[in-house]
């Protein structure tokens, strides 16, 4: 299928995490390093680890760093790919098709030329620009470095009280981390409740579930200050309306795409401040650089938006198609439906869709239900309640989105709305779904399944 | 909606669980006793009960009969159903419009006419005709009296040695039963692999797990005979190769439909022996008659054949349609695409749409994989391994199958490849699923995008 033609051709690649190798492992599948030169560039000190993890790694779950490790830049070199690492490019210059990077640790700088090139550059956590949030014992959890970094000042911290600032996955994420290294936790939101990816009121049972397990939940708060002892270690997390002590704070309140070098470049960006791609990832406008990962925009299926999701199983699948379109082969990202789950503690959270306020920007009308549920059948052991939250398009019934919060075996239920959003079905026509059923997998009717007839009667009520 | 006209329609339902009471239940909710009166007859001692829970009763994970029971009759009769227990329909005359009914008790027998007719006979468990089959000892688990009366056995009985004759659902859950209850257990399997509605290479997979927990697990064996001791009770198992001891034999060998009435009436008839209705669950060619549950036969959605499946989240759907079309609503039962789900102690099993034997027996094409995959992130606690085996139609890449064996976490998997067989999905398209990810609940790849990803490479490698 590839092009040899003779020339060896180079593919730069910028970023060594999951979009930027996955796309350079998968080109190099498809062709051999007589074709393909790869040149990638990492600034950090690790490569293809998985960032989801920190919180388990934080929280103990999983004993060691290098566990998270998918590929090591050793087995990614083995593989022909001339992986530089502690190297950050500081200028992209398209026009004349070459990058220019600078080795971290000697500070040497060079300019390197590229055929093909592929931007994973990620995305940066927000930082607030508040007094003392560069004070020591102030943690962001975006890299293995940063995971170290908290560690090592829990296990020096006497004192065992933690605040995390924001609550959508990453600030529960580690709320469940420092409660399982036996910290006192506050978490400080700035919305009307936790898990601002689910609307409010599905976002107040994890609020209530928070609570339950012993973290202090202080939602409506905005950061002001983050007050530093005599030790210069912070001390106190300040709110317009109180002050929490904190011997420890984690900043969770998310990230953007890491697009400067991109916008210095001229490159295309979003309203997010994503790279927008076409659905090849190919960067518009841009013949021979490909984009992927944390620092793009995504199409949203359901509303028709871009959106900027920063996921490594997104991630994974860019780099994968990027690395196919870059070897000769043909592959599409037809965008996303906005699924995400996560947990905290024994508490699942998940959500796929549109939320009220999503629908409501892009002029969808809708029904909406909300049901209770179990697990499992109700006379199984062990059945869990759940809540099933579901958004329908007044007139036609196509299913729109779906929030689930509920305890073991609730999270992953959220993949059937997922196929059905994709699928654009009704939710007359999930009423029929045929979901696998035994009593210690589901009840009798799956709890995805109450939730779509009480919307379809709904819609057909409404008609 | 409903047409009052002042006469008062008589529905009558024969069959007092989960179809037939279902129907009555909507039937009710949509016209009340002054419009439709409703008389149903049950010839047993139960009502609405689940029959998928008596394996987790008879094991003792659910601890009393009356849990299983979703609605007794006194409940049903609160609301104006006119319920009649222990009555036995004994004939079926769609010509007059009547039904004759014996009281099993008294032994009285009399006519009932009805207006609209509800068949909800359910099925009859296969009892092969061997000598000793009727010894005590050997039970069927069909219904809960059956379920009492195997749980009487077990306490009476002082030997711990039972023989399970049959590998399918039934048979692998009252294995996990037996086992739960101290005994050393055999399983007597006619075909080359436990789980026949599995192909047999995952089929093998399953014989492997009950092997390791200490199950006998023979295969390929027909039962000849059952050998009975000196007080005339079960004491071991024939096949044609050996004798396996036994205290206690349980059989679970499947279920037919109970059509005699039915077939008796002239009504219509599939291969499978199960009714024949249209769409909204209306017997062929008789315009009042409607059936549901375990006594019909549904469209395969994949292989647009008739099938026999007897699973009470089918006969719950039948029964709200039958009621909702009754009740002079309107709702239809599209088909299956033939999920199910099981459980042997940690071992889930799961399946939907088609297998390779179905697949060929259509005419089908396909491209077959199979992958391991693993529950969670590799790198988190109690990631569990399991396999995905996918069929793919040949050219057009159609989804047409999904098994999948492993531990916690692999079942309910299955209920994505149902949704995207309901909605026709090709496995190239499957690849792009926004699934739920989070390093607790799934790899960065879910398994079941790793098969599609790997079915869909193979379908283009041979287009």
């Amino acid at each position: 299928m590839s092009d040899a033609r003779g020339a060896r051709e180079r593919l730069v690649v910028i970023g060594g995490d999951a979009a930027g190798m996955s796309a350079a492992s998968q080109a190099r599948r498809l062709r051999g390093p007589d074709e393909l030169e790869i040149v990638a560039f990492e600034r950090g000190h690790f490569t293809s680890f998985s960032a989801c993890g920190i919180p388990y790694w934080v929280g103990g779950d999983v004993p060691e760093r290098d566990r998270l490790i998918a590929r090591t830049a050793e087995e990614h070199r083995a593989r022909d790919i001339d992986l530089r690492m502690r190297t950050e490019v500081t200028e992209l210059d398209p026009g004349r098709g070459r990058v220019r990077a600078r080795d971290l640790d000697s500070g040497a700088e060079s300019w390197t030329s590229y055929d093909k090139l592929v931007i994973a550059t990620g995305a940066r956590p927000i930082r607030p620009r508040l007094p003392g949030v560069d004070a020591p014992g102030v943690h962001g959890v975006q890299t293995l470095d940063d995971g170290q970094a908290l560690l090592d000042t829990l296990a020096r911290t006497r004192g065992r009280r933690a605040v995390v600032v924001g609550a959508g996955y990453i600030g529960v994420e580690m709320a469940e981390a420092l409660i399982n290294r036996g910290y006192r936790v506050t978490v400080v939101n700035r919305g009307r409740e936790p898990m601002a990816t689910l609307d409010p009121d599905m976002g107040r049972l994890v609020h209530r579930a928070m609570e339950g397990m012993g973290i202090t939940m202080v939602n409506d708060a905005e950061v002001t200050e983050l007050l530093t002892g005599d030790d210069g270690r912070v001390r106190a997390v300040v709110t317009a309306d109180a002050e929490y002590p904190a011997d420890v704070v984690v900043l969770g309140i998310g990230v953007r795409p890491e697009t400067s070098l991109a916008r210095a470049a001229g490159l295309p960006l979003g309203e997010h401040g994503g790279l927008l791609t076409d659905r090849s990832m190919r960067v518009r406008g841009h013949e021979n650089i490909w984009a992927g990962g944390d620092c793009v925009e995504v199409l949203d299926l359901v509303s028709g938006q871009q959106r900027h999701i920063p996921l490594g199983t997104h991630a994974n699948k860019h780099g994968q198609i990027i690395g196919a379109n870059v070897g000769g082969d043909y592959a599409t990202f037809p965008g996303v439906v906005g699924t995400a789950v996560s947990k905290v503690c024994d508490l699942e959270i998940a959500r796929t869709g549109l939320r009220e306020k999503d629908a409501h920007r892009v002029g969808l009308r809708f029904e909406k239900v909300t049901i209770e549920s179990t697990s499992r059948a109700g006379y199984y052991p062990n059945a869990s309640a759940m809540t099933v939250k579901m958004l329908a398009e007044l007139r036609t019934g196509r299913l729109l989105g779906v929030q689930i919060v509920g305890r073991e075996g609730a999270g992953k239920r959220v993949d059937i709305a997922a196929v059905a959003l994709t699928a654009g079905m009704t939710v007359e026509q999930m009423t029929a779904l045929d979901l696998g059923y035994a009593p210690p997998f589901s009840p009798v009717w799956d709890p995805v399944l109450v939730a779509a007839r009480k919307a379809a009667s709904k819609i057909r009520a409404g008609s």
